[in-house]
C-alpha cells in the first residue's frame, strides 16, 4: 500500500509539473515580431513584405485589408497618425498542419512613450519562399469601450 | 503558332475561372455556426458545451478569457446584457492540420432588431469527441471608432 501511495504522489506531482510548464513558442515566430517590431519603430516604410501575398487583416474599427500591397500602408498610416511603437509578446505559438497559430498581447505606444492602446491579437503564419509571414492577422483593444 | 496560343490562351482562362471561384467553405464549420446562432438566440444559457475544454476567446474591451466554463458566462452576459441575435457569416475555411481556420464577418442585433454591431472575427476550430468546437475565437467591430 505504502509503495502504490508513494507511486500516486509522485504521479500525481509529475502530472503537476507538467500542467505548470508554459507553453513552448517558436523561436522562428519570436524572431520574426522582432523583425515586425522594428520595422515598425523605424518607420513603418515597407511592413507589406513581411505579409504574404495573399494575406488578410482584420482591423478594429475599419474593413478586411486583403493582400500586402494594401497591408503595407495600413502599417504606415497607423505610424504617420501617432503609433510610433508596437510591442508584440507571444502567449503561445501552435503548429497547424503548415501553418503556425499565435496568440499574443500587444501594446501600442506614441512618440512620448506613453502607452495609446493595449490588447489581443491572433495570427496565423505561413512559410512563403522559405521565411514565416504573417498570413491572417486579427487582434483588438482591452481597454474599456469609450 | 497559332496552336500554341491557342494552348495559352485557354489555359490562362483555365486559370482566370480557377481565381474566381469562392473558397470552399467546410460544411461541418457552416452546421456547428447554426448551432452557436441557435443557441445564442435561444438565450446563451449554455454556449461553453460549442467550445473545446482548453478554449478562449479574446473579446474587444476586456481580458482573455480561458476555458469553457468560463466562456458560457460571457454569452449568456453579452444576451442579458440586450444582444437577441447574433448573425455568422463564414467566408472562408481552410484545414491546417487537424484544426480548421475560418474568417467571417459577424452581425449583432438587439431586441428590435436592429444591428448593434457588425464585425469580422477569426476562429480556429478543432474537433473535440467527434464534433468540431470552437478552439481561439477573436472579433472586432468594423464600425467607426466613438
Amino acid at each position: 500500500m505504502k509503495t502504490y501511495s508513494l507511486f500516486f504522489l509522485l504521479l500525481s506531482a509529475l502530472c503537476h509539473a507538467g500542467q505548470a510548464q508554459p507553453p513552448k513558442i517558436e523561436s522562428s515566430i519570436l524572431s520574426a515580431n522582432k523583425t515586425f517590431m522594428q520595422a515598425f519603430s523605424q518607420g513603418a516604410t515597407d511592413m507589406g513584405k513581411l505579409y504574404a501575398t495573399d494575406a488578410q487583416i482584420f482591423p478594429p474599427n475599419g474593413a478586411t485589408i486583403s493582400g500586402n500591397t494594401s497591408i503595407g500602408p495600413f502599417w504606415k498610416g497607423a505610424f504617420d497618425m501617432g503609433i510610433k511603437k508596437a510591442t508584440l509578446e507571444t502567449v503561445q505559438t501552435e503548429k497547424a498542419g503548415d501553418q503556425i497559430i499565435e496568440t499574443g498581447n500587444y501594446t501600442l505606444a506614441g512618440a512620448d512613450g506613453k502607452t495609446m492602446d493595449n490588447g489581443k491579437y491572433m495570427v496565423v503564419w505561413k512559410s512563403e519562399n522559405g521565411q514565416w509571414k504573417l498570413y491572417r492577422d486579427i487582434w483588438n483593444s482591452s481597454l474599456p469601450a469609450k
